[in-house]
């Protein structure tokens, strides 16, 4: 295995026809058609270390993967051979040779995600697969009050989604993750927002569960001081619903070290 | 007819699934689904008027049409009733009564076209459907020297389709259109491009010829000197190919005056 060259990738894709990362027998999935299209090349079978697993509909702007190989094809021409046999919906940005011990998910330090919401009356129809569309009047500043709190090491047991985590594959510090930066940015969409939030790791179901909390605050069903509340209950029924899927990109795995609540570049 | 009303809609649509606007027997377009749509809740047969006719696969962010009507549903009951009704990807953004003499046609001073290039190496799955890809070199400097000789009345037959035009509706002025406004835009996706032209009417395939004239342009295939003698020449085959439909985009249709090369708000 030593000898094996160790390919790192950065990939884009529309989660839109997938049934989420993970590799499934009878469901289409990016890990899937990943692996397929490398084999392909390669010749060889192919495990892909993806940096996450994204839910199904969930996109991906900045995902990371890697898998080892002893093929002789220089990194060019996996971009561009594995972009010919792609569907169009999934694109390899970049493909580089890693350092041997480098590990698309254990390696990496921190994640990006965005969350896009369309906040105006009637959502453009060219905008409908990659944003959830909430045409009611949301209080913003409300909404600002409350994702700052979500900053720094916190219990998230409110936001994860039942059974998400393997007791066999745990980390040892349980539900625990550290939000490194959070914040809102207008879109380059009239009306619309993007949220956007890193952390040294995620539950399941986290973001999309933050942001449906975070959006019932700005409809006013939720005060701010209870958002603070539903942190600390460290209950899931607690929290607001699940924001849909199709509104949430996988934006950026950061790989060097990133400082708490100064991340450059987001 | 005289006592019935005259509404006013302004739409978008993602041309990805339609055969363009013009209402067809065999295939789905979006004039013929709108007419549908229409005649579903006024119960009535309907024509619906658009300001032009997108090509198959061509979107709309701003298309104005209207159709006379006898019922008596108030403007935002064709808003939410016609949403409601029609596919997502096509969508009623506003409803309004116009004046009996209003014709989303024949009234309309002005079109705003919008082309989306991609010249990144590879294009994101989330742009695929929206945006052309042109991952080569492009000199946007020669690109821009160019677009600026559209300005003002030209005879643009180097850049109309064959047989564009029905002798019978011909309006007296041949191939000569007015271009009022003419530029580039950076566009929020990063190594994209968005060029905009507003004109007081448009040749069929007249936008997507001139810009695919314009990229071979920017590939150096064609001269910026070259580029004014192929608007002289009055000669398709002198121009440059047709870019792909899914680039382009009706912006705006303007109703008010517009004053030459001062189109505001563009």
């Amino acid at each position: 295995m030593r000898d094996r060259r160790n390919i790192r990738l950065l990939l884009a894709y529309d989660g839109s026809g997938y049934a989420g990362w993970q590799r499934q027998k009878k469901c289409l999935t990016i890990q899937g058609v990943l692996e397929e299209a490398i084999a392909t090349m390669t010749r060889e079978e192919i495990t892909l270390h993806g940096a996450g697993r994204t839910d199904a509909g969930v996109h991906a702007v900045g995902m990371v993967a890697n898998f080892t190989t002893a093929a002789d094809i220089p990194c060019p021409g996996f971009l561009k051979g594995l972009n010919s046999i792609l569907p169009p919906d999934i694109r390899i940005l970049k493909a580089e040779e890693a350092e041997p011990g480098f590990h698309a998910r254990r390696s990496a330090q921190a994640k990006t995600y965005c969350y896009r919401i369309c906040n105006s009356p009637v959502q453009l129809p060219t905008d409908r697969l990659y944003s959830a569309h909430l045409p009611v009047p949301l209080d913003m500043d409300a909404i600002r009050s409350c994702i700052t709190r979500l900053l720094g090491s916190h219990d998230f047991s409110s936001f994860e989604a039942a059974g998400s985590r393997d007791p066999r594959t745990g980390t040892g510090r349980g539900a625990v993750r550290n939000i490194l930066a959070a914040g809102i940015e207008q879109s380059a969409v009239p009306g619309s927002h993007e949220f956007l939030i890193t952390g040294d790791g995620f539950l399941r179901h986290m973001v999309r569960n933050i942001i449906g909390t975070l959006l019932e605050v700005g409809r006013g069903k939720i005060t701010a001081r209870d958002f603070s509340a539903i942190i600390s209950a460290r209950d899931r029924n607690a929290a607001g619903p699940t924001a849909p899927a199709h509104g949430l990109f996988l934006k950026k795995v950061h790989y060097e070290s990133v400082v708490d609540n100064q991340v450059a570049g987001l």
